[in-house]
């Protein structure tokens, strides 16, 4: 399948790639190693020892070096070999891993796969996920047996909350008839609702003036390539405007293990008990069985129906509830498109390590 | 794979459709979402809202209606939307499910999954089951990882008795020698074996009124398409002849799920003990020992063996006992062949849920 | 994928096939039957009935010949059909099972499955194997799930010890800087270690005069094709040549099951404690762990690597420990165009079990 190669991806939660282990992950059909150096920098590389394609993760770590398990061949951070223990122990020129830039950020290990040189500035700003203690601030990881963009479908689409989902963020059928606005840039969609429930969502209806009383509401979506998609949810009463609210502040972002098996990455932060790590652990348990138990079935039921066949091609019964993602999936399509044309009067350039790792 | 389409497959035991649940079972590599409306007639469907794909079954029922689980469209019973609770609540004019005409008959629940107009009259006429209590009778449902003509081929020929099953059903040798007589029609391949046997062939013997002296037997088995096989057994003494005997009318029936999996059906009715409902169960229980622990092994053990060939093309050597389920598979050849020729002076007509629902 | 044919494979361990069973493996994408005649000769045919395709080894055996349990066809030992208990009993021209030479020799059940008479001579000699008391030999067999290339090139390169093996045959670092003397010829391949280390390698030191003194070893490794390589580990101390060390000699085969799934056959002999069932014992047990819990994982690590890749299209980054290794693929590979190559001015000739049976 076909990837947005020259972007950001999430490779991993920042706490899943300890201080010692060796962490491996399949990303875009291709095996990455992750580790953290002795000053605590992240790298990835290749899982694939360039001599005979041994799996570097069955490997072993000397300081900030890998030794391949096989041969014990060594690695540095910039995917050099260091030490070939065979014969004259010359080391051939092509013995090289190929590195991958990248940047921690947001507590997400932020990879770069493509053949071009990493452009940091296409990582998007997502610093209000920063903003505050660490127990205000949830982060969680799934596995879905689905193709990415029907995840992306999901949450471009909240219209399904009421359906999908149970009382903690009903909207009591207010959501479903809005008609979301839509903003589009050459490398964003927007879609925001606005409706009045009482009363208020569940999930925040504690953190207003009055619980049982109506409030006014609204969900931001915002998509950004190559699967990256920011929500932020609020809640206010009387005349006190949405930035004086409740809310929360959510990234979904989504990264191909292969066509069709996903790596399902969330954060969240909340402006209301932000320094509550109790409540912060129920919020996580309560997003991650949503996603697991509510969300979860239906895609990989809609992943199983359509097996290898493409969404348009099925001729999907489109609604008004689908602009957004629709204008996801042509828009993904675009850039995809524009990645793999041809530049006129250049030459592809193809990846290497060092430039790779110059970027970064 | 390529099926017989315009034809009565069975989809499910009658009793498999409760009055509540929503039941769902791939047929001909399509799945299919099947229930009772409250008045107790059971309705089949495509198990694909054609809105995102999501499978119906993990939607809910609403009276006769169902609503899918993922954003809330609501079907009637002959497919088409009738609520749609997003934006202004506008039904798409495409926002139909495919429906499947289906007879409940003889236990079965029979679909049609053409698309031709369902013609009632294929159905073939297998009365004698449903002649006598419910305690004569007894239905069953086995799967089986094996493409469904294997299972067709073990029962269109009878000779494998002796070497396959246990003492029950064994005619001590005479079976194999007997080279049956066979009629064939445009629409139906059968096939007679008779002979003596002393003791008679033990399910029977103690119905008969000397259970150790000899018997004279026949089995008839006649298939007619898709993949119905109505078997015969029966045994008598003296001068009585078959038809004041005792025996059984079985119904042996597949539907595939794919290529390579199907969903075995079974069905028999016999003349003695006609309301013993303790030797109901013990008889049905024999006889899926019977398929699962003796045919079973041997069939998919020949799937295994034969893979993704042709049995035509990997020449086997074929006797006298081959003659009836060499027939049928020529004759159903034939009549794929048939279906899938284009018709002079006339296109082909699209399936449409409408027609299809009409024809039932 | 193309295997080598016309050459001998292990299809077994002796011991594997008892004197009573029918004994059934996949071998180069076939399946075999075997089982041993009342004489206790081992014979090999397809494990499938040329009537329908029923793997013969759900049948029964009927002194020296098998009755396949579908419908009973008997077969002698040439594959010949001598019973058909069906119609007139008359037996069909092309009943017949294809039968493959096979030869018992060194613990192992040795086939021929290729379409040209079987040669014996191209069996290797690996007599010693035969010589010493069964408790100073030990045989067994492993699965893998990789190809079986992957295999041969982890045993032909023996400089992997140090890096995947523990204390037991560790060299201490000094057989990796030792560049093998390589020998071939056009049906073989030779590569010889030699090197000094103190103390003397683990699993021979004990036999040493002084196990903590300096030694001397040597490995030798012959490969043969198809998949056989002969290793040979010895020490020695002080003037004491080689052939009056210490040693063991042993015998690497694989054969292929599929494309990527291996039987791996092993065999040890020993010239020290020649006599010893519990040393017998547990020396299997260390090499058994040996190659299942360090070799193996590494070379499912490299299959899932490379998947269905060619291991030269990948550019794998060959060093000086790779020379034996590589002089194996490519001698292989020649064999494998000559064998698959038509012969001038003859056509090429098909298997029949007759010549296959005369040959042996």
């Amino acid at each position: 399948m076909a990837f947005l190669k020259n972007t950001w991806y999430v490779a991993a939660l920042a706490t899943e790639v300890g201080p010692v282990d060796l962490f491996h992950r399949k990303l875009l059909d291709t095996s990455v190693l992750l580790y953290r150096k002795q000053d605590g920098q992240a790298v990835a590389m290749r899982d694939r020892c360039p001599h005979r394609f041994a799996p570097l993760h069955l490997g072993k770590r000397d300081g900030d070096q890998v030794i391949c398990g096989y041969h014990a061949l060594k690695f540095d951070c910039s995917g050099k070999c260091t030490h070939n223990p065979h014969g004259d122990g010359r080391i051939p020129k092509a013995a090289q891993v190929q590195v991958y830039p990248l940047i921690e950020r947001y507590g997400f290990l932020w990879i770069w796969m493509g053949d071009q040189p990493a452009d940091e500035s296409l990582l998007p700003d997502y610093s209000p996920l920063d903003d505050g203690p660490p127990s205000g601030i949830g982060h969680t990881y799934m596995y879905m047996k689905a193709n990415y963009q029907l995840i992306i479908d999901n949450v471009m689409d909240l219209s399904h909350i009421d359906h999908v989902h149970g009382e903690a963020i009903t909207t009591r059928g207010q959501l479903s008839p809005v008609v979301p606005e839509i903003r589009e840039t050459d490398r964003s969609i927007f879609a925001r609702w606005e409706w009045k429930q009482t009363p208020p969502i569940l999930v925040l209806s504690h953190f207003l003036p009055d619980p049982q009383a109506e409030a006014r509401h609204f969900f931001d979506v915002t998509w950004m390539p190559p699967a990256n998609i920011q929500l932020s949810v609020g809640g206010a009463q009387g005349d006190t405007p949405f930035d004086q609210g409740v809310g929360a502040y959510d990234l979904h972002v989504t990264t191909p293990e292969t066509e069709n098996t996903t790596h399902y990455f969330f954060a969240t932060r909340r402006n209301h008990l932000v320094d509550d790590e109790d409540f912060n652990q129920m919020k996580l348990k309560a997003m991650r069985d949503a996603f697991e138990l509510e969300d979860g079935p239906i895609i990989t039921g809609v992943q199983d129906e359509m097996g290898d066949e493409d969404f348009f091609d099925l001729k999907p019964v489109l609604m008004s509830n689908d602009a957004a993602s629709v204008k996801v999936r042509r828009l993904h399509k675009r850039l995809l498109e524009a990645e793999r044309a041809p530049v006129p009067g250049q030459a592809s350039a193809p990846a290497t390590p060092s430039n790779a790792e110059a970027a970064v």
